[in-house]
């Protein structure tokens, strides 16, 4: 049976809060992802210290030049990333230089292919983009529950590579998705919980009986 | 005579080093833009600390959900930062959520239309999020200088919102772009100069000459 990863997005913004969270329920997840709000609250250090519990993916959707996308990227390897997520958008020259940084690093690099959000500008273009993370050898893409459809798209496009949805729970995304996803990314209906350990549990649960 | 003002991206890594270019180079320069590289490397309260040399733009290049996005501004926004950038490709959600925190803040937000090093998602979208930055009330856009005539273009569709112009130096731009842009950022060509104050000097003079 195919086994589908819960990744906890852990978007707090106190240290001791995040690493009470993460112990909490690590019995329940693959990956930790942190993004700027918590990074910048408390400081880069904070990667290493969740990466003790679980490996931690850096959600930092960087979109910048090459040059500095790739100093961004070395920050979180060299703080104890296992990957980053850089956002496809940016093109083929950033997802290269991330990639580089990252192959140092025996890390892995996650690709954006459309926002959980937005659509507006992503039309047409987040196939491409799916494309592109496969061929330039990405380790995976993230791509939207909020729209099950584009989900089962994109897995055509990338085949066996990984591919992590955000957007179930609080942004009302669809459990459709694990028919196509590797990893479901959960935030708020974790972290926001008053049992995070209850929530993570029944997410996991729900995961291993829908696969 | 219409005033180009100068730029100044601190892209380097190290507190001591980013304070003492600030200071060296105050006299040329109308903001100081700070980029995650240093914010991450020396923690965010550098904001705080250049805001009192020089008003800060935060190049967060904010691309991510609303929710998570306006958590991100508010950061900036609390740490002195003056104005922060958002890439318009995120959508108009995620811009308007940053626009609502930047209004708590008096503080100004820029919106990246397409990027110096790639145009390859961009093309026939830079145009729409032009659009969009000047429908909602943004207070600049960011264009570049390795593409002239896209800044050309640009200008036309954003009127007299401010147009800010990475990528002369280093990056090979054009300064035919001071014919479109009210602001010149250039990074390694001054903080990698080894006289930075000099190089600055130098742009400045340059560019009031040329405007």
């Amino acid at each position: 049976m195919r086994k589908i990863e819960l990744v906890l997005a852990l978007d707090v913004l106190e240290r001791e809060k995040a690493l009470d969270i993460a112990n909490d329920v690590k019995d329940y997840i693959s990956h930790i992802k942190v993004n700027y709000p918590l990074v910048l609250s408390c400081g880069v250090g904070i990667i290493g210290e969740l990466s003790k519990i679980k490996p931690v993916i850096a959600d930092f959707k960087i979109a910048d030049i090459p040059y500095t996308s790739e100093i961004i990227a070395r920050i979180a390897f060299e703080n104890g990333a296992k990957a980053v997520i850089v956002h496809g958008f940016a093109g083929r020259e950033t997802v290269k230089a991330v990639l580089n940084v990252a192959k140092e690093f025996d890390g892995e690099v996650y690709v954006v292919t459309e926002l959980t959000s937005s659509e507006e500008f992503f039309k047409g273009i987040s196939d491409k983009i799916a494309k592109m993370a496969v061929e330039l050898g990405c380790h995976g893409i993230i791509a939207p529950s909020t729209r099950p459809e584009r989900v089962k798209a994109l897995k055509e496009i990338v085949g066996d590579i990984k591919i992590l949805c955000p957007g179930i729970g609080a942004q009302g995304g669809s459990l459709e998705v694990v028919k196509y996803a590797t990893h479901i990314i959960v935030g708020r209906a974790i972290y926001n919980s008053k049992n995070p350990k209850k929530s993570a549990e029944e997410i996991y649960k729900k995961l291993s009986q829908l696969d």
